[in-house]
């Protein structure tokens, strides 16, 4: 007999199947068993009776139940599977650090971290990283259907993007070798060799000091990069888009996934568009809050999205028009004022989960820029090649894959989001 | 006058349209000169005269060209473009390394690879990427659709999978830490913490010194790990079903691409499963080629396919049953000989391209299994964990992008399918 999933099983009223999946629960009431099973599915109600009783399985065992499909209305799914024979596939020979059949996990945060495998058998942690691999589905799709192609760069690299700081060192062979912290200049380089519009899921390394409720030290970021641009407010226009239906996607695939984090999904439309020094002059003027040029603190990415929910919108504001001194190099300057850069940020409920801008296509203008650094553009010739070989007009973006997934779902720290986070001092699992 | 890409300009016949690309070439020719535009999707030709002669744009230089579309039969796509207006978006300042617009790139591999975002701006090499791109597309599109999940999975990691051999160290803060080999734990981890069914797209690091026409140092992975199967020849199944669709797909959608290539397809169909003891004696027998137990050489491997192609079959053959001794310790013994794992190479072209199998799921024989190696369990804790709670049985494979890619399009070298490939001494660009 095939194997039928948990949430099918309702479709199977009046048959006999087999299910596949882990002892989620037992709950023994005079002669009968209720034992719920788990599968990537979903949950299943099983009735044991008679001989079965005498030898339950352990609880996460892994087991396989035959029986009949009954229609039962109290039972998830609308129906229930009275078993005529059990048998244990894989046995668990210990118990769980916690709890898995309790609405919440209710152990430490490190604990959780430490049991990351088990606890991932949570429904509730199990289905953050679900809609994350939706998400990241929707990010492709939409994509490729704009006529980008996705390509892989290399993470390790002979150089740092930004010139050195907070990178990983890795001994490669006789080299020093380091990871790479964004895939921005191999985007670029690839938008330069032709294939105009590019994107990459793919690892990003920040050797970052801090460990905060914000900050992995590895993640997913999502990279996009385009040619032949008019100019930021394309690559806006793009993202507004794109979020929208990945968005939409999450809402018509992960349903269930959604509820479990009590969690509905933004409408992305008409995003406002608001410069930095707007953005600033309205902290201190609503808020009461002083800030540096330039400088947008945690705080404030937090009072931005709650101003603009206020008026009824979605808690997304994109923040434009900073300033050349906190952009990288390559960040292109407004054509009317060149001390400001082309460039955004995006703030998604309280917290900054997008970089993006044009970027300078000009040789001679990025040479330049490089050398106010204070950095040698010799450094840079593996970047800078194709732009003296006809580079168009480009731009691009990048999101962090598990900052969007937490703040989509209310995570409180986006280590919740990765599978198996990296932070300042854990490397395991 | 919005910009129409070079392969839709035959369907704008009769109308003004404007494209925007490279100059791929131009041929002056009495009073008129041919400029051959080169954007994403492909080449059209342009038809300038008059004043637009007076200055022409250099080869490589990107432009805009606006025109009336013109239906010619001797142009590419049956038109070319009148031009009415010809502008210089981004000159190209200097002249490429290597010709561009001829059939072959002639350039030894050593300076393509030095200007390697120059050379995938020539049409061939440019379509080797984007094939491989529509092949992990694929990949993706047939695991969904078979109710799989798409995992992340940290790259740095504290130990190495197999225990430690070419591994890439990495300072990690004050830990001392390595690149990934494979996600192999981690996807067996996730098939255990109730998703069953995962796959992965990521990069993975061979510290391998040898530098051969084979390997690369740091590759695109496709990992696949699938729970509850039957045993080993589920997992063959599923990768040949796998593989069908996704060469069905880049047949379809890549059609000028292959073509470029000289490449067809295989098709995927009863692939035959040699155990390597028979694999082996076909050798032998065959070739008069004698190979030590458990290995099967380079030459062994394009004999192997050879013998397959001679009876008219494609070049792919699934080699079973090897010894324990050339397998990690996680493979799983056979039901029949102990001595042998149940698992497979593919070989493809000549070429291994896959290595998969079923694993240990029982805590207690995959602790002896590390410990027959010399090795101590408590390293891998994180690992083992999730078997001591039911593991449901499992197993699974993976594939080389770049070697994929390769075979599939006869590349000479596995280089040519990295976008930016890394090895002994490649760190740039």
């Amino acid at each position: 007999m095939s194997r039928v999933l948990a949430r099918e099983m309702g479709r199977h009223a009046g048959t006999e199947v087999t299910l596949q999946g882990w002892v989620h629960n037992i709950r023994k009431i005079g002669a009968v068993a209720f034992l719920v099973l788990r599968d990537r599915s979903g949950q299943a109600q099983v009735v044991l009776e008679g001989d079965m009783l005498a030898a339950l399985p352990t609880l996460e065992s892994v087991v396989a139940v035959s029986g009949w499909v009954k229609p039962d209305a109290r039972a998830p799914g609308g129906a229930e599977l009275r078993a005529r024979q059990l048998s244990v596939i894989s046995p668990a020979h210990r118990l769980p650090p916690f709890e898995l059949n309790r609405p919440e996990l209710t152990a430490g945060p490190e604990v959780v971290l430490d049991h990351r495998v088990l606890g991932l058998r949570h429904p509730k942690l199990h289905a953050t990283l679900t809609v994350q691999s939706e998400l990241i589905r929707g990010f492709r799709e939409f994509l490729r259907g704009e006529g980008f192609t996705e390509v892989h760069t290399p993470k390790i690299v002979a150089t740092g993007t930004e010139g050195g700081s907070e990178l990983f060192p890795v001994q490669y062979f006789e080299q020093q070798a380091y990871l790479a912290q964004s895939p921005q200049f191999y985007k670029q380089m690839l938008v330069g060799a032709g294939y105009e519009r590019v994107y990459e899921v793919g690892a990003v390394y920040r050797a970052e000091q801090h460990n905060t409720s914000r900050h992995l030290n590895e993640y997913v970021s999502l990279d996009v990069e385009m040619g032949f641009i008019s100019g930021e407010e394309e690559i806006m226009a793009l993202e507004e888009r794109m979020l929208a239906q990945m968005f939409a996607g999450v809402a018509e695939t992960c349903e269930a996934e959604l509820a479990l984090h009590g969690a509905k999904v933004p409408e992305v439309r008409d995003v406002p568009r608001v410069p930095l020094a707007e953005a600033q002059a309205i902290l201190e003027r609503r808020f009461g809050k002083l800030l540096p040029p330039g400088d947008l603190d945690p705080e404030s990415e937090r009072l931005l999205c709650q101003y603009v929910a206020e008026s009824g919108r979605p808690g997304l504001v994109f923040i434009t028009r900073w300033p050349r001194f906190v952009r990288p190099m390559y960040a292109q300057p407004t054509a009317d004022a060149p001390e400001l850069t082309a460039s955004f940020d995006l703030l998604m409920n309280g917290l900054e989960v997008t970089t993006g801008g044009q970027r300078m296509h000009d040789p001679t203008v990025l040479e330049a820029s490089i050398r106010s650094r204070g950095l040698d553009p010799e450094g840079f010739a593996f970047y800078l090649e194709v732009f003296w070989h006809g580079m168009p007009p480009h731009g691009g973006f990048a999101i962090g894959a598990e900052r969007l997934t937490a703040r989509l779902l209310g995570l409180g720290n986006v280590r919740e989001a990765s599978a198996f986070p990296r932070d300042r001092t854990r490397l395991v699992p």
